[in-house]
This record gives structure tokens, C-alpha cells and sequence, in this order.
């Protein structure tokens, strides 16, 4: 492919601000084949220090207009988001990531994708997603600060304790706060929020589509940065995150040699002689992967 | 461990019959350990004919009763389903499996129970779960039939559908027929199953508290079974779940190395080698993939 021998130079546009070529490496880093290897190879020299802000929350909750009220907001506070890395403040860019593929392959590009973004050099990434269960804990384990959108009336706060929600937001914020209930909704999370361990979580109230309350949430999200970037809690998050992109890698790897395996006619085989009586399961699983191992030492 | 040593005898009485013998077969298979797979050599040449029959089903939907109607009603009908094989007539035994672990868990170790109980002699095997995706999905690939148990008013048929649970239904029920609705979810679901290619599977009604509608469920599993019997579909969906087992295998045994890795020091090291900018995340797992080669070969 032509773009691959192209890439440390489409790199340098992209970390120089071009935004077509931004485009290009993200591409590539979220289909993971080979032209991501080489993406992440040429930006492994430049730190990834942005600040990553996740926002989640069930659908409906107003999170996009959140986010856009948010994005005015965070760029007047450029300054302390800054604080540790990112040499970019030329605005925003945004990218839909919604048709990457399944579940766990949305994870990993998005994951690659945030990374590439913090060595092009942009100071924070923000990243929203909608979803229940896996999808919010993906997103907690990329993001420094999630933020965790809920809504007046919300009502089954404990049906979102049992999944888990609770443990994964940094910042809670009570959107359409306007609308009748929220008083009781802030209570319900409160209580819920005093069972976790630590410090309690702001629990902040607005209203996204009039700006209200917006300013609050920018200052919580620029407070935790530079409580985390103080503590070395940014550090300790970022090298979480490699670790995590190291497994998937490997997984990702190990899957599409077990896929081989699953296609191949020993496959048939070993099924076969099971089906016959011939053989038990462990047996082949056994003869499988040592064929494999084998064959990438033969 | 002694157990193991006496792996051939404990089989053997299991397969005579002998009930408490069976059951440790079955936690050995479910463990999925060293256990797990001198029980499965053992049992290597005892055919694994049974029938198998999934009931599935929202929470609430009455599979439990529905169950234990069908299995006094599918006794009497014990030779047509003891056709390809099956030597056994002594009862009914009844395992639960809802406490071995985790989704991926489960449903591997509910596939080797079931094929150790049809080893052992076991005419037909009925599994009952609950739950949504997933475990449906497992539950189709295991079974020979799979019985969808739906309500009258049960309404979002439309999102059931969605979920891909019209796919996997070979006969589907309406219990608690007797509600106000029965007809509406009929028409609804018979709409829907028109969607479908080939032969529109059987709708039945059933009122499982008084038994009404058992013997034409019973009747409907037993006409399927004949089917898949003359036309050859029992073999091949056997052989599918050998398949799937197999891979299950390679996957948990893959998965066992990762996780190794995962917890050495070259894994730390090769992250904090990535966070310091000295290498890149596809450097990093391509040689922790090929320590782990070499370490099997070493």
C-alpha cells in the first residue's frame, strides 16, 4: 500500500497540526492491521500526555449537548488543561467512531485513536459514548475523568449501582436539572455515592441546552486534572492504559492465530475423530495448539 | 489428587447409573480442570446421542413450570426420543448449573456437562436457562431444539426479534396462554417468524400450571427429533458442538497463557518501555508473543 511507506511523513502533518493527515493516521490506527504498527512506531517519541475526559450515560440523558456546551467552555480554561503536555490549541476536532466494528474492537480503535490524538499533540481528548455495562467501563478505563450523565427522575439509581455505574464516574452530573425530581435524584446518589470508598465525587447540576451549570462542570474537570497531574495519578493512568492497549494487542493477535487454526482442514480433522469416538476434546485442543506453536517455530 | 487415579472406575459407575457417581463426574467436567479432561478421555468412546433440548425465555415467562410439566409428559413419549440412542430409563436427574461462574464460563462448562451426561447413557438432556443475548445464543448452539418461551402481552416482540431471538427458536411457546393477549402475540409473532427462511417453525399455546398444551409441546420436540433424525441433522449438530468445544478448549488454554504473561515482569517492563517513549505497543507485543513461543519450545 502506498500510504505505508508514506506514513512517518503523513505523521509529522498529522503532530503539524494538517488535519487531513490527522485524519489518515486515525484511520489507520483504528483498523489495526499493519499501517497501525507503523502509525504507532513513528509517534512512539511523542508523549501522550493530553488529559482524557470520558462522558457516558444512558441514552436520552443529553449527553451530546453536554458535550458540545462543554467544548466552548473547556477551550476558555485551555490553559490549565494544558498544564502537562498538548502544544495544540487550534480549535477541535471531532471524530464519530460509531461504525468501528463490534464491541471490543470499538474499544481498542478508540483506545489507539485517543493515544494518537495526545502524540499529535493535542492537549485533551474528550470522548462520548452511549451505551450500558461493558461499553461505560471501556470508557472509564480510557478516560482520566469520566463524567456520568444522569437525569431528574432517573429513578433506578440502584438498577445503575448494580451495574456498576456508581464505581466508574469521577464527576457526576444531574442533566436537565430544570425538570421536576431532581432534588431526589441528587439524594438517591448521594446516599448511593457515600457506600463508595474515598473522597465523594462532585455531584454537579445542569441544564446543557441554556449553558447552565456548564462553567461548574468545566472547573471540576480542570480541578481533578491538576489534582491528578499533582498526585502523578495522570502518569499512573497512562501507563494503565498502555498496559491495557498491550493486552488487546495480544489478544487481538492470539485470535487471529486461533482463527487460522479453526479454518484449517486439521481442524475438520480433530473434530472428526472426536465426533468418531476416536479422540476426546483435550486431546485435540492439545494437538491444535502445539501444531500451531510448532508451525510458527518450524 | 486420589480422585483422578480412580477416573476410569468413577466413570464407569457413572455410566452404569449410579447417581452420586455421575454427579462428581459432572463437577470434574464443569471444573474444567486436569479433571475435566481425564473424565473426557474416559468417556471417549461412549456415544454422545442424547437429544438436546434448550428452554429459554424472559424472567417470569414460566420455564421452570413449563419444565417440569414437559418432563413427566416427554417420559411417556420416552422410546420416540430414546431413538438414536440413550440407554438409560431410570428417571430424571436434575443438575444445577447456576453458580459455575461466568458467562464464557457457563456455557462452556453446561456444553461438557451435557455431553458427559449423553456419554453416560442419558437418552435426553434438557437445558433451562435464563437471561438475555448471550445466553441464548449459547444455549441454541448447544441444543438440538431449542424451545423460545414467550407470554401473551409480552408485546415488544419487535425487540426480541432485534436481539436475534427469533433466529435461534425452533418451536415457540405462549405460556400462560390464558392471559388477555394471546392472540395479539400469536399474530405478532407469526408475523415476524414469516420473515424467516425455510419452513415456519410451530407456535404453540400452553397454560403450564394446569398442564394445557404439554403433550402437543411434547409432540412438537419429539416430531423434530425424528426429522433431524432421518435427514441426518442430529450428526451435523453434533458435530458442530464438538467444534465449538474444541475451540471453547484452544480459547480457555490461550487465554490461561496470556494471562501468564500478563503477570510477569517482562509485561511491566515492556510497558514502562512504551510510557517512557522507547518503544511502541506493537513492538511491545510481538515480543511478549514470541517470549511466550520460545518459553513453550525453549
Amino acid at each position: 500500500m502506498s500510504q505505508i511507506a508514506d506514513i512517518p511523513e503523513l505523521v509529522a502533518a498529522a503532530a503539524a497540526g494538517e488535519r487531513r493527515a490527522l485524519a489518515r493516521v486515525l484511520s489507520l490506527v483504528e483498523s489495526g492491521g499493519t499501517g497501525a504498527a507503523e502509525v504507532q512506531r513513528a509517534l512512539r517519541n511523542a508523549p501522550a500526555d493530553g488529559y482524557v475526559i470520558g462522558v457516558t450515560g444512558a441514552p436520552g440523558a443529553g449527553k451530546s449537548t453536554l458535550v458540545g456546551a462543554l467544548l466552548r467552555e473547556l477551550r476558555l480554561l485551555g490553559d490549565r488543561l494544558r498544564m502537562s503536555g498538548g502544544r495544540r490549541d487550534d480549535g477541535v476536532f471531532i471524530r464519530s467512531m460509531a461504525s468501528r466494528g463490534q464491541q471490543g474492537g470499538l474499544a481498542a480503535a478508540t483506545q489507539a485513536a485517543s493515544l494518537a490524538l495526545q502524540c499529535c499533540g493535542w492537549p485533551w481528548v474528550l470522548i462520548e459514548t452511549v451505551g450500558v455495562g461493558q461499553v461505560e467501563v471501556d470508557i472509564a478505563a480510557m478516560a482520566d475523568s469520566t463524567v456520568l450523565v444522569l437525569n431528574p427522575g432517573w429513578g433506578d439509581a440502584v438498577q445503575a449501582n448494580k451495574a456498576g455505574l456508581m464505581e466508574i464516574g469521577d464527576i457526576f452530573v444531574i442533566n436537565k436539572a430544570d425538570r421536576p425530581g431532581c432534588a431526589d435524584t441528587r439524594k438517591d446518589l448521594l446516599s448511593l455515592l457515600a457506600q463508595r470508598e474515598g473522597e465523594s465525587p462532585p455531584v454537579l447540576e445542569t441544564v446543557a441546552t441554556e449553558g447552565r451549570g456548564i462553567p461548574a462542570l468545566a472547573e471540576a474537570i480542570a480541578a481533578r486534572h491538576e489534582k491528578l497531574a499533582a498526585s502523578g495519578g495522570l502518569e499512573v493512568r497512562q501507563a494503565g492504559r498502555i498496559a491495557r492497549m498491550v493486552r488487546l494487542g495480544m489478544r487481538a493477535e492470539v485470535e487471529r492465530r486461533l482463527q487460522t487454526i479453526c479454518d484449517s482442514t486439521s481442524f475438520e480433522d480433530e473434530v472428526a475423530r472426536v465426533a468418531a469416538g476416536q479422540s476426546a476434546v483435550p486431546d485435540a485442543v492439545e494437538r491444535l495448539l502445539s501444531a500451531m506453536d510448532t508451525e510458527r517455530h518450524g
